[in-house]
């Protein structure tokens, strides 16, 4: 198995990405190509110590920015670290591919050169998130603003054979968001999505509501790219914004600022149990290979973590099981 | 001016509704009218204390439960605390309606009874929300899932005008829940409420992200009800969920129970920012009264914040004001 890495991307990139990589070929038994400028890889390589076996450099002349549009990644960057690694995984050199880069251009090369599995009419970014009951995937976390229900049977296939396969969870809970539990509540997008996730092959238990998503009663989560993208964010804003304000209060006061000293540990944890890199990133679900989108900041740990939902991912043959599936749904009526 | 409070509805009535409206009478000029059971009314009423002057009590022989069917409650329930209520502002007795009990059957009631302002489409639930700088409205909260570009562009107007008007925030900013920041970016429907917006006499200043809600850039966000009531309760399960995690934590440590202990003041003061009950209760903008929703969970405090909430609207005018605005509003091309 040959990971393929954008060395290049990403606000920290190179040095963290290759020193995450350098900590993922530790753990895993595949080969981890670290893509970009080989001058500056070999020297970040040769900087964190003794080099393990797996690592190999591919080379690569330019780097997309992060603030690049997708257009001109694609026309003007032929040779940037990003478009070579999403190519090895064209080409079938490599079984994934992981980036902390630019996400727009990431994800508009993976649709164009890797190609969505036949048959899987909309590729979607699978998140998968910290819950209070471990991990859980949200799928769309933003691909697709505007889907169809039969978008989202597919994302509900999609995740629950990611979580089965990557994840380890048997018989995950697939739920769709919507706003009331009962059944024929929501939009009219979520109703006929329920009915169609209703007689698909997967454990559907009907829709759940926001305020549920981290209760763990569901590990998969299914909305179209906007309300996914709403939740995820909001997730985001209100951790944010809640550590903001304790931080304003407890700099107000010599009792808080004590408390807060023996608090230390549950917070700790708390950052963890909250944190997006616990679990490494999002992917691309539905083309025909594993790609890995690392939130820009990523760290070393993030990148490390980011590499093994790829190798997990690989190891599970999560694409395979893919093909398997969206070749054996029921084909659904016209206008769904 | 009358206030009409539905003194039936609600998980603690009439106890805490009581409570909650003896206490508000004593802060405005406005006769609070307790809809209800006379008799369990004036036990509670005689119970809190010395009977202020403007209270009145509206008899009422039926209640309408938490779980009945709204079509039920309209059928069967006509001289419910809460049909009677909303009565009291269809026949112009009360200015506004205040109810904590079954929100199903109140939107409706407020829908058929009061109806909508002449030119509203839809009307919408504004709610009012805490936030790191002072409160803000999300607009639609969850009356309307399935919505159109000019359904979202009379939200921002109509939230616009209660920020004004009842909250005392001079020129609000108004921003539509989307997904990018950049204008273009979004859901169809979002794209075209954006173009829209930004033609109308509010302050439209563009896309707001879910993580910057809670930010303060924008006092209103503006959004269909069914990303909007996502964003609610998600915020709603972020909070209790690292709650619950925090908690779990403090119990396991001693050390972190002194510091838990030392927290408390900044605890406490951090539930109270997070707290519904701060500004007490979402509106049903759009019709031809106020009417004010408040939580099933309501007590007193809450009761009192929802009734004051209620008082400011009709001292600001806000109806009157939606009226002319409604009328000022340019035609939307067909179709959107």
């Amino acid at each position: 198995m040959l990971i393929a890495v954008d060395a290049m991307g990403g606000d920290r990139a190179p040095g963290e990405i290759v020193r995450g990589a350098l900590d993922c070929c530790r753990r895993v038994d595949a080969q981890i190509a670290l893509v970009g400028d080989p001058d500056a890889l070999e020297a970040a390589i040769s900087e964190y110590g003794p080099r393990p076996g797996n690592i190999v450099v591919k080379p690569a002349s330019q780097a997309v920015e992060m603030g690049e549009s997708a257009t001109a990644a694609i026309r003007y960057k032929r040779d940037s670290s990003l478009a070579v690694a999403v190519g090895m995984v064209r080409d079938q050199e490599a079984a994934a591919v992981v980036s902390a880069g630019n996400s727009g251009a990431f994800l508009a090369m993976a649709h164009l050169f890797v190609r969505p599995i036949p048959g899987i009419l909309r590729p979607a970014i699978g998140v998968v998130m910290p819950g209070l009951k471990g991990p859980w995937v949200l799928i769309d976390g933003g691909a697709n603003a505007d889907c169809r229900p039969v978008h989202l049977l597919q994302f509900g296939v999609m995740a629950s054979i990611y979580c089965e396969r990557a994840l380890g969870i048997a018989n995950p809970a697939v739920g769709v968001l919507s706003i009331g539990e009962e059944k024929g509540k929501g939009s009219e997008l979520t109703i006929a999505a329920a009915e169609l996730l209703s007689a698909a092959p997967v454990n559907f238990i009907g829709n759940i509501e926001g305020d549920r998503i981290l209760s763990g009663e569901t590990q998969v989560v299914v909305a179209d790219g906007f309300a996914g993208n709403v939740a995820l964010k909001v997730i985001e804003g209100v951790a944010h914004g809640w550590l903001e304000a304790m931080r304003e209060q407890i700099a107000g006061s010599f009792r808080a600022k004590v408390g807060a000293y023996l608090m230390r540990p549950v917070f700790r944890h708390m950052k963890q149990l909250f944190d997006y890199s616990t679990y490494g990133g999002a992917l691309l679900l539905g083309v025909n290979g594993i790609c890995v989108v690392g939130h820009g900041r990523s760290d070393a740990r993030a990148i490390d973590n980011a590499i093994h939902v790829a190798y997990r991912a690989v190891q599970g043959r999560v694409v395979e099981h893919m093909v398997t599936a969206v070749g054996e749904l029921q084909p659904v009526p016209e206008g769904k």
